[in-house]
């Protein structure tokens, strides 16, 4: 085997591509993706891509699209100008240009324990340390990481947690990080699936100075099958930013930006997507009741607001791993906790359950299922 | 400003991104970039597109496509498996992948001088150290570079030179790699725009054994905007580049796979390849008489035997940078040759020029524009 490089040494296959390949298996309930129900797509207007738009683009991205994606931040309290916006291929490609742009071997990274899965395993690969966020304190704990670069978050509808920080929470952690001069991440894909009443403002937006990198998805809204999403950032990390954008695939796909943009613009999109919350939250609560009925012995867990996910606590200690595998046996499948843990050996005894892409029958047995096997672990 | 990681110190503006802001301006002339001509884009039928395909997919890439390419690259004589294809967002990321996957700072990387300017970029920002390839005695150039752990190579139609390597030079290479335990990285966007009889056999092809990988575009044969490429590695490669694949964007434009698939299995494929390939030969030979026509005193060249470029050596010592601001000034944008050395100043009075884009009217009124500018330097 020829030298690869000391990173490649940080990056181990991962537990979801194997868990992934299994639930495309027919018959298997899936509470393990995070995937958003197909039933959710909008129709599409593939027929009118003009042919121009089949050559290659700008970096940056379309010029029309950036204007609608600052203007639709405008509105939801991020005033940026279009010219900060950055169209990825996917908000996944934000973490791999930033992880590029802050990460050395030995770089300190303050995030919340657990956190989003395949950001940790970016941000390892690149050398990160890390250091867990109180969300309480954050002064303390980005104290504690004081040559920290980088403090990387997923405010609103947490994944796994589902957790939503209040005002307070937000503003003590621009707050932080202004006064340490630490470059806040918000990565934000969940924000649109609200279910209940509460604070969804950009903590980047509370930053009266400083520096920081905002992100978000089309995935949840739209359809991820397109691979499109987008960064805003402050002035002086931008111009990085664009320049480890066209190093890593010249620019985002031409058509999906055509259809994104399409789809902002359409004059019924604010009822598709209270449609599409209305869809969600109904199968939240009917999720929930189905928890509640059936594993209430056997786990506790909070009521997210919004988001795709259950975060369950077992009561008692057992080997989620080894949960799965009869699980799956059974034709059930879940996202055991560990992998959301900066050291996975910390995080036993969690589950992540995605409630969106089962069917409301599937759910129910899904559930049964669960609890038959918690209970002869 | 904040600390930002060491590699990004690597990472420059690029002058092709200024180039490229200026060749939109109504009227330019370009010669600049490596556009494929708009005209040559199929008739994409978008309207047929499944909606299954909008939801998440494997970040190998879409079964049938993979399949697909493995049967395409087997008929070119590089036999594979459809497990060893990965679908990329464009060639371009897989160059990011491969940097990833072998480049350590210090790390010594045999590649030929001049090359890929954006791949030379993407080399050095993960701090590879540069060494020349000497195509016509690969094994002494990789035996000066004995800690090296890779070798990337344009062979067919290379940009910026156009060069095709022969059968000789392309055997010595793989058997250079093999013995020197070298991974091959074998970059092939260009293979299908040939216009003269000449060898094209992939050179990991000639790989009885070692390590490689090869990689091809779909971005020069249908279109660009879709993003969409391809990387085949050997077996022992492969599973940590779909790992790096999904680290860096989960997977690939499945819309466009769709799209990509559908063009490969058009009927009328080959019809309009062979169409697509009598345009551009006409092309190459108008340029080149417009050439001999304008530029002979000047400048020597040869005759590209495919690919989108024609690669001048000035006969006098110019500037070509002042070159390019007084072209430009006058509406005509090309290439200077510098960024595609390994040091810019190795590459001096070289300019690339293409020859896809612009119109015979245009060719000829550009051409007569740098004539001259030369005959003014």
């Amino acid at each position: 085997m020829p030298t690869l490089s000391q990173r490649i040494q940080q990056l181990h296959a991962s537990p979801i591509r194997e868990i992934l390949a299994v639930i495309s298996k027919p018959g298997m309930i899936s509470f393990a993706g995070g995937l958003p129900a197909s039933d959710s797509f909008p129709d599409l207007q593939l027929g009118q891509v003009p042919k121009t738009w089949l050559q290659y683009g700008a970096s940056e991205g379309e010029p029309d699209l950036r204007e609608q994606i600052s203007f639709d931040l405008c509105r939801a309290g991020l005033c940026c100008d279009p010219s900060q916006v950055l169209v990825l291929s996917g908000s996944q490609q934000g973490i791999d240009l930033v992880g590029k742009l802050m990460i050395d071997p030995g770089t300190l990274l303050a995030l919340e324990n657990p956190t989003y899965l395949a950001a940790l395993q970016v941000f390892r690969f690149f050398g990160a340390r890390f250091v867990a966020l109180n969300r309480q304190h954050p002064d303390q704990n980005l104290g504690q990481a004081d040559q920290s670069a980088l403090c990387y978050v997923i405010p609103t509808f947490q994944n796994p947690t589902g957790y939503c920080y209040s005002q307070q929470e937000r503003e003590a952690l621009a707050a932080a990080c202004q006064k340490r001069g630490v470059v806040l991440f918000e990565d934000d894909p969940y924000r649109d699936l609200v279910y209940d009443l509460c604070e969804r403002q950009p903590i980047c937006s509370m930053m009266q100075s400083g520096q920081w990198i905002y992100q978000g998805s089309f995935s949840k809204t739209i359809a991820p099958g397109l691979r499109l999403g987008y960064l805003v950032a402050s002035k002086q990390l931008l111009p990085h930013l664009i320049r480890l954008k066209q190093a890593a695939d010249l620019h985002s796909n031409r058509i999906s930006q055509y259809l994104i943009l399409q789809a902002l613009q359409d004059p019924k999109r604010a009822e598709r997507i209270s449609a599409l919350q209305a869809g969600y939250r109904r199968k939240r609560d009917t999720f929930a009741a189905a928890l509640q009925q059936h594993l209430s012995a056997h786990a506790e867990w909070e009521l997210p607001q919004g988001g795709l996910f259950f975060w369950l606590k077992l009561q008692r200690p057992v080997d989620t791993g080894l949960l799965l595998q009869r699980a799956i046996a059974k034709n059930v499948a879940f996202m055991p906790g560990e992998q959301f843990f900066h050291s996975p050996h910390d995080g036993q005894s969690y589950l992540r359950l995605n409630f969106s892409h089962a069917s409301v029958a599937a759910m129910d047995e899904g559930l049964k299922i669960l609890r038959k096997l918690c209970e002869e672990s």
